[in-house]
C-alpha cells in the first residue's frame, strides 16, 4: 500500500473515524483503524462493534494495499505533522512508513485480514432528514436516557418513523424527553439506538441541511452522510409505550419565559444541595411563580411573572430535570400543564409544537 | 452591616479574593471570605493561612460592620443573580440577607472576630515592578519548581535582587529556569516564595504596565496592586548557590528556530513515551540537528535547519524538559550550548538576553 494524502484531509477523516474506537473492545484489533487504499480513494474504518464509522477521502494512491494502524498513535503522528503531502507507504516487516517535509516515521502495523467486517446493510429503506435537524433532535432528547442499566431498553433513545413523522424519544424514571419532525415517507419503523453510539453521530453530524440518508435493518441502523457511513447496532427489545405516560389533559397551565425560569431554579437549586435531593419548591399563584428551597445552608425566595390558567398550584420538583430540560429547549416562551401536585408536569413550547417533555413531582410529605 | 453593591463589581472582588480560599486548611472558618463594611468601601479576605487576599470594592455602605460568609456558596449565589444592585444585610440569629431584583437568600454567617489577623507588614523597602512583567517571570520559572517534597525549599520560586536586577530562578533535579528584569532599586535582598502561591498570584496579575509594589519581611512577601494586597509566607532555608550551576564555558553551540525544534521534538516525543522515559537523541551536525527516537511503537527520525559553531555532538534527552523549555520561551530564534555529551545543556534567547534555562542530558549506556 502507498498513497500521498494532504495533511489536513487525513487528520479530518481519522477525526471522524477514530471516533469509533473506544479502547473498551476486548479485541486489540479494534484499537486499530483499518485503512484501505484503493482507486485513488482511502477508506478508514473504525468499530467497537457497536459503533462502526467508515469514511474515504480523497489520496493520490500509487499502491493498492489494506493494513490497520493503532488509532490513537496514528491520528496524534498525522496531527502533529506541518500542513502539507504526507506519503504513507507499507514496508517489509509489517511496518507503516509516514514522511512528510523531513519527517520520518516508522510503525509497526496490523493486518487487514484480521479486521472485522461490517455489518452488510441493503439500502433499500431510507429515510432523508437533514443533518442539523437529526442532530438537534439527539441533542433535545438524550439528555434524558437512563443512566444505570437496570432496563437496558432505557439507555438508548427510541426512532419511531409513523404518520411522515420522525419521534426521537428518550425517558428514564423521572422524566420524558419527545422531539418530533416530518418526515416525508409513508414508511413506519421503531428501533431503539444506544445512547453512547447517538453522542458519537451526533459529533460527526454537522450543523447544516445537507442531507442523511438513514437505512434500518433488524439489527442495525445506518447514517448515510455521502463521504461517512455511520452504523450502529440497535438495543434488543420493546420501547415503553410513552403515549400512554404523556397525559393529555390539564387543570393549570402556566406561560413564561425560558430563560427566566433556567436562572430562577438555577439559583433556588445552589440552596437545595444538601443530602443531593436537589429538591424546589414551586408555588404557582395568580400572575407569579415563586420558587422556594430551604436546607441547612440557608433559605432562598425566587419570584417571577407568569400567565395563569386554572387554580394556584403548590408542586416540588427535583431541581436538576427542570435545569437539563430547560436548558436544552429553545424558544423562549414555554408552557407547563400540571394536573395535580402528584402527577407529571408536562412541558411545551408556546408556539412551536415540535417537542414535549415531562417530569415527575417529588411527593411532599405535607402534600 | 449593611451595603449595596454593584453584582459585576462585588463578584470581580469575590472571585480575586476567594483564590486564597484553598479547603486545604482544617480552620473551618478559612473556607469563608471575610467582608468587612466600612467607609463606602467593602473589603473582602480570603485565606489559607500561606496565602492571604485582600480586595477592595466600592460600596454604597448603610451600616458599618463585619462578617464571615462560605466563600464557595457566597461566590456561586452573586455569580448568579442578575446584572444590578445586590443589597446584603445581617439579620438577626447570625443570618445574611441577600437581595437583588426578585431573588432573595438567607444565609447563615460566621463572626468577623473569629478570622485570623493577617500578618501585619510594614511597607518600607518597597521595589516596584509591571504586572505584565512579573507576570510572564512567574510563567517563565515556574514550571520548572520541584513536584516532589525531598527538598521543600526547591518547591519555590527564588526572588533575588541584587545589583539593579530582579533574578526569578526555578529548579528540580533535572532542570533550571531563570528569568531577570532590570529593577531601580539599591536594595538587595534574597526570598524564597511556595510555587502554588505564586500561581495564584500569576492568575491576579494581569497583563499590563500597572505597577505591582512588592515589600519584604523575614517571614512574608506583600504584592500591593493598588485595590488588591496579597500577602505569602515564604520558605524557610537557604536556596541552592545557581550561580556555580551554570556553566560559563561551552565548545558547541547551535542556533535554530525555536518553534520549528518544539515541533521536530514533540513529534519524536510521540515515539518515545514506552516506559515513560521520553528518551530523545539530539545529533548535532553540520547545519543540520537530527532527532530521533526508537521504541517498541516504532522510529522516528526529525531533521531540522540549524548553525553549529564547535564538533558535531551526540546528547540525549528526557522530551519533556525541552518541550515544557520551549513552549514557554518567547523569543523565536534560540541558542543552545553543550559542553560534552554528559553535562548540562544551557538554553538562551538568541537576541534578548533575559532567561537562561538549563536542561541536564540523559546519559546513555553507550556515550
Amino acid at each position: 500500500m502507498k498513497f500521498i494524502c494532504q495533511k489536513n484531509v487525513l487528520q479530518e477523516a481519522i477525526s471522524i473515524a477514530q471516533k469509533a474506537v473506544t479502547g473498551k473492545s476486548t479485541m486489540n484489533i479494534l484499537e486499530g483503524l483499518l485503512i484501505k487504499a484503493i482507486d485513488n480513494k482511502i477508506t478508514i474504518i473504525g468499530s467497537d462493534t457497536d459503533l462502526s464509522i467508515e469514511t474515504k477521502c480523497e489520496a493520490e494512491v500509487l499502491e493498492f494495499g489494506a493494513i490497520v494502524v493503532e488509532a490513537r498513535l496514528f491520528g496524534e503522528i498525522v496531527r502533529r505533522l506541518p500542513n502539507d503531502d504526507i506519503e504513507i507507504a507499507t514496508l517489509e516487516n509489517n511496518t507503516l512508513h509516514i514522511s512528510c517535509q523531513k519527517s520520518n516515521f516508522t510503525l509497526v502495523h496490523m493486518g487487514a485480514e484480521d479486521y472485522p467486517t461490517l455489518p452488510q446493510i441493503n439500502e433499500n429503506m431510507v429515510f432523508n432528514i437533514p443533518q442539523g435537524i437529526l442532530k438537534n433532535m439527539i441533542k433535545g432528547t438524550s439528555f434524558a436516557i437512563a443512566q444505570d442499566e437496570t432496563r437496558p431498553i432505557l439507555t438508548g433513545v427510541l426512532f419511531e418513523v409513523k404518520d411522515s413523522k420522525l419521534n426521537m424519544v428518550a425517558l428514564d424514571g423521572y422524566r420524558l424527553a419527545l422531539r418530533r419532525e416530518f418526515l416525508e415517507t409513508s414508511n413506519t419503523i421503531s428501533a431503539v439506538i444506544p445512547g453512547k453510539t447517538l453522542n458519537e453521530i451526533s459529533k460527526i453530524l454537522e450543523d447544516k441541511q445537507d442531507i442523511t440518508n438513514i437505512t434500518f435493518t433488524t439489527n442495525h441502523i445506518l447514517f448515510n452522510l455521502g463521504n461517512t457511513k455511520v452504523i450502529s447496532r440497535l438495543l434488543e427489545g420493546e420501547f415503553i409505550k410513552y403515549g400512554s405516560i404523556i397525559p393529555e389533559e390539564f387543570n393549570v397551565k402556566i406561560t413564561g419565559k425560558r430563560s427566566e425560569m433556567l436562572n430562577c431554579i438555577e439559583r433556588a437549586s445552589l440552596m437545595a444541595k444538601e443530602g443531593n435531593t436537589n429538591l424546589i419548591r414551586l408555588n404557582i399563584e395568580e400572575d407569579n411563580l415563586i420558587i422556594t428551597s430551604n436546607s441547612q445552608l440557608g433559605k432562598v425566595k425566587e419570584e417571577m411573572s407568569i400567565i395563569l390558567q386554572g387554580q394556584p398550584l403548590q408542586i416540588a420538583f427535583n431541581s436538576k430535570y427542570l435545569i437539563d430540560m430547560l436548558k436544552i429547549m429553545e424558544e423562549e416562551e414555554i408552557v407547563m400543564e400540571f394536573t395535580s401536585s402528584v402527577s407529571p408536569c408536562v412541558v411545551r413550547n408556546k408556539d412551536v409544537n415540535d417537542c414535549i417533555y415531562l417530569v415527575l413531582p417529588v411527593r411532599l410529605l405535607n402534600n
